[in-house]
C-alpha cells in the first residue's frame, strides 16, 4: 500500500480495497466462464453484497486478496473474496474484508449477449441449496432497490453547517482506457473507488476529522458505462448516529460524444463512515440538522 | 504518450503537456536557486504566460521538453520551455508548444520566506533589459487580474442546450501526496492538468465532438494549496467564435481538516478549445445562447 | 494488464514486469528479515541477475508473480521470482520470466545500518553450497562492473540515421512519494521500469518497428536514490546483431535540494531488444553504423 492509496492519516481508502476485491472477482469469474469451449466472454460485475471494513489498512502493509467461486446460476457467478492485511515488519496478519460479488458473463463479440455459466461442483450437498437461496434473495433485493433511481442531488445555495446541503459533493470523471475491461466498459471496481472517494469527501466535510469507510451496503450495477463517457458521482449524507454517518452515492453517466447522447443513472449505494481520533479511537459524530432533506 | 494521457480520439490532453512543462520549469529553477551556498529552497510556480498548442500530440509519440532560464529578478526566475513531439516510427519531429513560466524560490524550512535568486549571466547585452521588461509587464498584468477572484459558478436547474448553464461543469479532487512538492503544496502542473480536464469537459458537453486545447491565457497562481485539501475546479463557457470556444476555469481550495478551515480562490484562467472532425479538420462551433450569463 | 502497461502494439512493457518482480521480491525478503525479534528493517534491492523475457505478455492477460527465498548470507537474501501470463479467455498459462534478485535489509531507523539476516532452512543439503557459490559469483561480478560508472551520454547535433547518436535518448523523472519505500528511497522496480522505458525508446527510434524487451543483463544498485531527487535515465545503442539490439542505460541522480548537492551514477545496465512484425515474428535489425561511438 502506497501513499497514494491512503488518506493523510495513513489509512488506506476503502475504495482502493473495493477496487482490488472487484479485480480479483472479475479475474476468477472470467476464467471460470471461459473454461468450457464455446463463445469467449468477459465477466461484468452485477452486484456486490454488503461489505464491512473490519479494520483499517495502513501505508506499507501488504494486502492479500483471495477469491473463490461459491455458487453458479445459469447466467451468474457468485464470488467470495477475503482480504487480509499483513504488516511485514511486525509479522502480523489480520482479516480486513470479506465480500460477496455477483458477475454475469457477456460475450466478447456481443456485449448484450449473456453466456451460459458452466456449473461448479460443490464440496458438500448443502452448499448448492444455500447458494441458490442467496441467489434468490439478492434477485428480490435488486428489484426493490430500483425505485431509488429517479432521485438527483440538487445544489443548495449558502447551506448552513451540518445540513445535508453543506457536505454534499459531486465529482466528475472522464472514463479513460485504463478504467475499462476488454469490452470497453468501466470496471465495477473503478466505479466503487470513485464512489468511496465522494462519500469520503462528504464525511470529511461534515465532521472535519480523519474518517474511514466502515461498510458499504449492497450495490447493484444496473447499467454499463462505456469508455469516453463522463460520469458524475454525487454523495449526500442521509443519516447520522452517535458514531457513524450514512452517505448515499449516485453515479450518473453521460455518453457525451456518440450516436445516442443520453444521461442515465448507472449505480447507487449507501456508504457508512466513522470518524477517528489521532489514536484511531472512534469519535462522536455531529448530527445532521435535518434527518432527511426535502428535495 | 500512453492511452491514459489522451482522449478517445487519441489526442494527448493539453493538461498532460502543461503538467510536463511545469515539471521541467520547477526542476530547472529549483536547481538554479540552490546553486549557491545558503538556505535550501524549492521553486513554486507563480505564473504561466499565454501558451499556444501548435499541433496536437498523439498516443505513442515521444514528447521532448527542454527548459532554459531566460531572466532572473531578485526573487523570481523566468523559464522558457519548448515541447517537441517526435513520431519515433516515422522519424519526424515538430514543435508543439513554447511556454514561459515564472517561479519564486521558497525556503525549504519556511514556506513563507522567499529566497534571493542568484543572477544568471546573459549571452548578449540586450537580453537582460528585454527580460526586465517582460518581468515588469507580467507584474502589472497580475495586479489587473486580481479583481476576477470574487466570482463563483452557481448551478443552473434544467438548463437549455447551448446555454452557459448547460455545459458548465465542476470537478472535485482530494490532494494526495503525489500531487505535491517537497513543501507539501500542490505542483502548479497538477492544478493546470485538472483545469484542462474540466475545460475539456465543458467544451465537449457544448459541442459533443472531439475537442482539443488550442491555447491557455496567462495563469497566475495567487495562493498555494496544501496536501489534504479538497479542490473544486469549475469551468463555464464565456465566449464562442466560429471556430473556437473560450472557457473560464476557477480553482477553489478548501482546507477541510486542520486548524484554519477556510475556502479560497487559488487560481483562475481562460482556456480556448477547438472542435475537430475525424479527419482532424476544424469544425464550426455552436454559438452559446447568451454571451454572458447573469449570475 | 491494462492499456497503459503496454506499447501501442499491445505488448506489455518489460519494465512493467520488472517492477512487479521487484515488488514481490521486496515483500518476501522484508517479511523474512523481520521474522525474528529485533530491529525492524526494510529490504533494499542490491542486484538483479540477468533476466530473460521468454514470451511477451498482452493487454487483458493476468500476470501471476510467485517468489521464493533460495539463499541467505549474513547480510543478504537471494529471491527467485517466476512470472506466468494467463490468458483467462483462452485458459492457457505460460512462463514469461524467471528472475533472481538480491536484497539487503536496512534498519528502519538508520538506513545506513545493515541488519543480520535470519538463516533459512534448505530442503536438500546441496542447495546451501550452490547458493553460496551464486553469492560469491555475483560479489565478484559486482566489483568488475564498477569501472563503467564514469561514462556519460553526450548529445549529438544532427546525427545520421542508424548511428548511436541518432537513437540515444534520455528521460528525467522527479522522484515522488509513491516511487519510494518506507525508507523514502526509490524502489528498485521503479528505477528498472524507467530504464526499460528509455531503452525501448532507443530501440524504437533505431528500427522504427514494434520492439519488445528480450533480456536484461545483471543490474547492480550501487547507490540509493532519495525522495525529491531528480533522476536522469539515458540510453544508447551499444551493439546490434542480426536479430537484436543491445542498449546501455545509465541512471544518474541529482539531489537538487538537500545538504550535499551532488550528482552521482546510481545504476547502469544493458537491455536487449528484438523487433517484431505485425504477426509477432522477429524482424532483421538495421546495424548501427559505428559499433562504438567516440565520446
Amino acid at each position: 500500500m502506497r501513499p497514494d492509496d491512503a488518506n493523510i492519516a495513513g489509512n488506506v481508502h476503502g475504495g482502493t480495497i473495493l477496487k482490488m476485491i472487484e479485480e480479483a472477482g472479475a479475474i476468477i469469474s472470467t476464467r471460470h466462464c471461459n473454461s468450457q469451449s464455446g463463445e469467449k466472454c468477459v465477466a461484468a460485475l452485477a452486484r456486490v453484497e454488503r461489505t464491512d471494513f473490519l479494520s483499517p489498512m495502513s501505508i506499507g502493509e501488504v494486502g492479500h486478496v483471495s477469491a473463490e467461486i461459491t455458487y453458479t446460476s445459469k447466467h451468474s457467478v457468485e464470488v467470495q473474496v477475503n482480504v487480509m492485511a499483513e504488516n511485514i515488519l511486525a509479522g502480523a496478519k489480520r482479516l480486513t474484508n470479506r465480500a460477496t460479488l455477483w458477475y454475469v458473463p457477456l460475450s466478447l463479440l456481443n456485449v448484450d449477449k449473456v453466456i451460459e455459466v458452466p456449473p461448479i461442483e460443490y464440496e458438500r450437498p448443502g452448499l448448492e441449496a444455500a447458494g441458490r437461496k442467496r441467489y434468490e434473495d439478492q434477485k428480490l433485493e435488486r428489484l426493490e432497490t430500483k425505485h431509488r433511481n429517479g432521485e438527483f442531488i440538487l445544489p443548495v445555495i449558502n447551506p448552513e453547517q451540518y445540513t445535508v446541503g453543506y457536505s454534499q459533493s459531486s465529482l466528475i470523471h472522464l472514463v479513460g482506457p485504463s478504467d475499462c475491461t476488454l469490452h470497453g466498459y468501466v470496471h465495477g471496481g473503478v466505479t466503487m473507488k470513485l464512489m468511496d472517494e465522494v462519500a469520503g469527501i462528504v464525511a470529511a466535510r461534515h465532521c472535519k476529522t480523519n474518517i474511514v469507510t466502515a461498510s458499504v451496503d449492497a450495490i447493484n450495477f444496473h447499467r454499463k458505462i462505456q469508455k469516453g463517457c463522463i460520469i458524475t458521482i454525487s454523495g449526500r449524507m442521509t443519516f447520522t448516529s452517535n458514531k457513524s454517518m450514512e452517505i448515499e452515492v449516485f453515479v450518473d453517466a453521460d455518453t457525451l460524444v456518440g450516436e445516442s447522447q443520453e444521461k442515465y443513472r448507472a449505480v447507487s449505494a449507501f456508504f457508512t463512515y466513522v470518524s477517528l481520533s489521532k489514536e484511531a479511537k472512534p469519535l462522536p459524530v455531529p448530527q445532521i440538522l435535518e434527518m432527511r432533506y426535502s428535495w
